[in-house]
């Protein structure tokens, strides 16, 4: 497509869902809950459809040459369409954060200052080849009030542009503007530097990819960007810890899906029990394929385990490889971390209650967890429904990003008569 | 200078706060309050030397021509030396956000999922050229456990100097790093640059100043920006407001102190009271030497106003002119507000429940008010102490910006064991 129409058709996209943003903000819950319902009846409803473009788009893919992983991701199902439905109802049933007043108080002359939560207005959302994450940010926006223009990964281009079409006639179905969802419906990627120069009609940005990607929309992004980075995450395993759950909490935190940010990457165990821990944990690790990478130490004690160079302290594997350090204790750990963590998800494992406090506080990641899977940092497992992404930003939100995450506050001042002296 | 250097002595800078600003960052509220105390003592046991400091800034920037609205912003006096101290023990007084859990709860699996606030970081602070800024900045970074790197308006570099040594060593005898505060004595634009390309020592950039010099600082910063933008205020007379309030109000909001963004550039007039209130507004416009520019329907009521064009409602005068202009009723304010408001401090004067609630609902600002002075939207009137400036970002923080807008919050993980099914 030429650029010039390119252009043409996101601005369109981006001032249409502008527009019907002021619509969406003023909302009542009851109607984007309807919305919301129809929006999942529809999803259900054309299911025969969604397949179709579905099969188009893996066809395609499978011709490329994608990878088997790459196949998966991108391929719907009766069962997987049926989970879209059920995501977005379960969105449906999350309090509405818009209107909430968070604080308010009375001042000494009278008035009342209060802060009242708004949307944000149109968030622009830029994905990958997921085709089940355009109807779970949809519903995340529709339910917190702003307009939303989804940039889904080319190779779901079919797909979302129906599935989109579903969502958008959901909401004209509950009498709202079925602008406020808007979907770039072209490959070419020229469309995501169009739409990373609208800061006029777009308020934020959200990226979900690869590391590259992400630094380059931060770079040319005009509007603020909340961006969902990469996972380098570690499980420290303390002196004193309970062994058993130790071994289980490090083979759920890598091995139970290894592709995805917050799976653990490095293994940090305290000197003190590494003769006692590390032959325990290392033949769970063997047995479900995870290839270690360690240090002298941890060699010393697992002599068939990969010598580990200074580059794999800083690997984000994604994969069944897990880098394993011996360590001093809780400083060297810190230390650690502070050095090569992400500031995603890290977890300690012990019975010590300082050096609990002490990790929680001194750790600074979007999530810290004491005795418990960096897996975990999730909305559906911190009950906030699905998420756009998990923010490492420093800013606004860090952490997954629901529906309160969507929203800003606005100071709200209630007088009678009050001036400034 | 020599731009080399400049980038050795900012970069030093920034470097030193990273790390000063991770014990900072777990630093009592004890020791913090310690060092604000030690910082103000500074301020007042230094008197001389910062009136000597300030001296010579003033009578170079008054051989340089500068108005004489700015030389009086740029000059300190033993009052306003006072006064720099009693907003640094106002900020100590303040509760410490740091630490506090905003919300916990326990999932079903049994972990509590919380969230708390930690420390943003590094806070890059760009100014204009009013002294008693810098030690309101260093104090409610330190209040608020951030390290800060300031960088104040050229004119004022002898007194910053003065003033940001005083402060680093109120901190360094209370035991913390006096690297904390860290200050650029140069006085180059290359500085500026250099600060902005540092997002991997610096989180989060406040700029304040002009509205090119913003835009500037958004479109160069490689990290966050959370901008101190222009004020577009209005104040929207309705029909049935009380005519005593609204023309107090009015006056207020204007002529209190014109020169500030959260003064009224534009009144809205509702039509079915316009002839009643203009004239008695507009007498008190007359007599505090105010120039009006009317729409021909205000002139209708008032002919000596001055014409009004389309861009006098898109002008932020800072001064004794204000743009008046007659609407249909709400929805044309709310029209006009959302055509030109630049987002800051709106106001409603209304004894009408309905449109009050309307006016708060829809109208898009970092504050709102119901029968008070935009003039009240403010850190110090909010009960927040001392403002970083007034946020109209979209993102992180809207409105005045105290020291619980300086933290982030972080997830934080309670468990026994938990892991991902």
């Amino acid at each position: 497509m030429p650029v010039v129409a390119i252009r043409e058709l996101v601005e369109g996209r981006a001032r249409a869902a502008r527009e019907a943003g002021r619509t969406l903000a003023v909302a009542t819950t009851r109607a984007k809950n309807e919305a919301l319902g129809l929006m999942a009846r529809g999803v259900e409803e054309e299911m025969v459809t969604i397949l179709e473009a579905n099969r188009v788009d893996v066809e395609r893919a499978r011709d490329q040459g994608h990878s088997r992983a790459f196949l998966d991701r991108l391929t719907l199902t009766e069962r997987r369409i049926a989970d879209v439905a059920l995501g977005i109802r379960q969105v449906a049933a999350l309090p509405d954060p818009v209107g909430a007043t968070v604080r308010m108080e009375r001042r000494p002359n009278g008035m009342e200052v209060g802060r009242v939560r708004a949307p944000i207005g149109v968030i622009g959302f830029i994905y990958e080849s997921r085709p089940n994450v355009t109807a779970d940010a949809a519903a995340l926006c529709v339910k917190s009030g702003n307009a939303v223009v989804l940039r889904g990964g080319r190779e779901a281009l079919e797909s979302n542009t129906v599935i989109a079409a579903i969502l958008a006639r959901g909401l004209e179905k509950a009498g709202l503007p079925a602008e406020a969802i808007g979907f770039i419906d072209v490959a070419d990627r020229e469309a995501v530097e169009v739409l990373l120069g609208l800061d006029r009609y777009v308020d934020l940005i959200v990226p979900r990819g690869g590391e590259a990607f992400i630094r380059m929309v931060a770079e040319r992004a005009t509007m603020p960007v909340l961006k969902h980075d990469k996972g380098l995450c570690h499980v420290f395993v303390d002196a004193g810890a309970d062994l058993g759950i130790a071994t289980e909490i490090a083979l759920n935190a890598k091995a139970q899906r290894p592709s995805v940010c917050n799976a653990m990457e490095t293994l940090l165990v305290h000197a003190d029990i590494a003769a006692e821990f590390l032959p325990r944990a290392g033949a769970r690790f063997r047995d479900a394929g995870v290839e270690l990478r360690g240090c002298p130490r941890t060699r010393a004690v697992l002599p068939w385990a990969v010598p580990a160079t200074d580059e794999d302290w800083a690997t984000e594997y994604l994969d069944l490889v897990l880098a394993v350090r011996v360590v001093e204790g809780l400083d060297a750990a810190i230390a650690h971390i502070r050095a090569y963590g992400s500031g995603l998800a890290e977890a300690i494992v012990t019975q010590d209650y300082d050096r609990a406090r002490r990790f929680v506080a001194e750790v600074d990641a979007s999530c810290v967890l004491v005795n418990a899977s960096t897996r975990l940092c999730d909305g559906h497992q911190f009950g906030m429904g699905a998420e756009l992404g998990i923010s490492t930003a420093k800013i606004h939100a860090r952490g997954p990003i629901g529906v309160e995450e969507l929203t800003t506050t606005k100071f709200v001042v209630l007088g009678s008569g009050q001036l400034r002296e």
